[in-house]
C-alpha cells in the first residue's frame, strides 16, 4: 500500500498528521512525503516542519494520494503546472485520491473534480459536508476533518473492524467542551472572529503578492 | 507566549501536531521544537520526520512544555538523565507543563508527578478520562486526545471565546462513524484488536533490546 502525501511552504500540518496517523497503521503501509524539493518544508504557522524524503520526479505510482490544505493562499501552487500533471498523473491510477481542508482547491486546479461534488474547509465554500464521496475521490472538510476522512478510508479498505480498532488505537473519542466546530453550531460573534482571524493569518503568511486577489 | 515541543525518535506525530495547530494560534506564539539533537526527528511508524531546530542546551524556558507520548518503548528516553533535568527545570519556570498519551510516563521519570493524578494513553493505565489538571500539570489520554487538552490551554489562558474561535478555526466538529474510541465503549473484540496491535507495533518498532521488560 503506497501512501503518497503531498507537501508544500505553507501546508497545515494537522491535515497532514490527522490522516498520516491512521493511513500509517494500514497494512503493508509504505508512506512517502513528497515535495517539489526534498527538503524540510515549512507548515503555514512557520514553526512546523516535515521533512519531504522525494521529489515528484521520483514518484511515479501511488495507492492513496492525500493532498493537505493551507491557511495561506497557495497560488504559486496552483499555478505550479508541473506539480498539477504529477496530481493528475498520479490520480489517474491510484485507488483513492484525498484531500483535506483546502486541499481540494489544489486538486481542483488540475481538472480532476470537473463535474463533481466536493468539500473543503467551511471558510472556502458553503456546502458543509465532513466528507464527500465522488467515485474514487474523497474530500474532506476542514483540518480535523481529516481523521474522519482516514477512518472511513480505512474501512473502505480494511472493512469496519479495522477502522474501528484504528479509533480505539487514537482514543479518538473526542470531547470538545463546546459545539462550536462548525459554522452551522458556531455563535454568530465566533463565526466572525474565526473569519477574520483566517483572513488575518492568511495576510500575514502570505508569500507573495496576489495580483487581483 | 514561548511554546517548547519536545521531540525524541518514535514520537508518535499526533501527539505533537494536534496540540500544536491550536497552540501555534496563541497570540504571539512563539513555538520551538526540541530534541537531543539538532535533525530531522523521526517519529513511531517511522515515515514522519519532524525537524527539531534546537537542542535542550539551547532552550532555558518555557511558558508552555508539553510532551508526547510514543507507541514505541522510549527507554532510551527515561533513562536519559540530562534530558529528564532538563525537563524538570523548564517545568519549575513553565506556566503549564503539558503531556499527550504515554508522554506522562516521560513526565513521571522526571519525578514532577510524585503524589499526583494524571491520565495516559489507556493502554498504558486504568484510569480513563480524558484530561487530568493538576496545579499546572495538564497531561491527556491517548493521541487525539492532544486536541481537546490543547483547547482547554487555550481557553485558560485566552479565555472561552478564544477557545470556540480555535475550535471553529480547525471545523473541530468531529464526526467518528463508530463509538470505538475508548475501552468503555468499544466492543471486546475490537478492544482486543487494539490491544494485540499495540503491543506488535512496539515490539516491531522496537528501537533496542529491552532486558526485563
Amino acid at each position: 500500500m503506497n501512501i503518497v502525501i503531498l507537501l508544500y511552504d505553507g501546508f497545515t500540518a494537522l491535515d497532514v498528521t490527522g490522516p498520516y496517523e491512521i493511513l500509517t497503521r494500514l497494512p503493508n503501509a509504505h508512506v512517502q512525503f513528497v515535495a517539489r524539493q526534498k527538503r524540510p518544508i515549512e507548515s503555514d504557522y512557520k514553526f512546523l516542519k516535515i521533512l519531504a524524503e522525494y521529489t515528484i520526479e521520483e514518484i511515479k505510482q501511488a495507492d492513496l494520494l492525500l493532498v493537505p490544505g493551507a491557511t495561506v493562499s497557495f497560488l504559486d501552487v496552483i499555478l505550479d503546472k508541473k506539480l498539477l500533471h504529477w496530481i493528475k498523473g498520479i490520480h489517474e491510477k491510484s485507488l483513492y485520491t484525498l484531500s483535506v481542508s483546502s486541499g481540494s482547491v489544489i486538486l481542483a486546479a488540475t481538472g480532476i473534480l470537473e463535474g463533481k461534488k466536493i468539500t473543503s474547509h467551511w471558510y472556502t465554500q458553503r456546502i458543509q459536508k465532513r466528507i464527500v464521496v465522488e467515485d474514487k475521490i474523497i474530500t474532506s472538510a476542514g483540518v480535523t476533518a481529516g481523521i474522519d476522512l482516514a477512518l472511513f478510508v480505512a474501512e473502505k479498505i480494511c472493512g469496519t473492524m479495522f477502522a474501528k480498532t484504528m479509533q480505539l488505537m487514537l482514543e479518538y473519542s473526542p470531547e470538545p467542551a463546546y459545539d462550536s466546530g462548525n459554522p452551522k453550531n458556531a455563535e454568530e460573534e465566533v463565526l466572525q472572529n474565526a473569519q477574520k482571524r483566517l483572513k488575518e493569518d492568511a495576510i500575514r503568511m502570505r508569500r507573495f503578492t496576489m495580483v487581483g486577489l
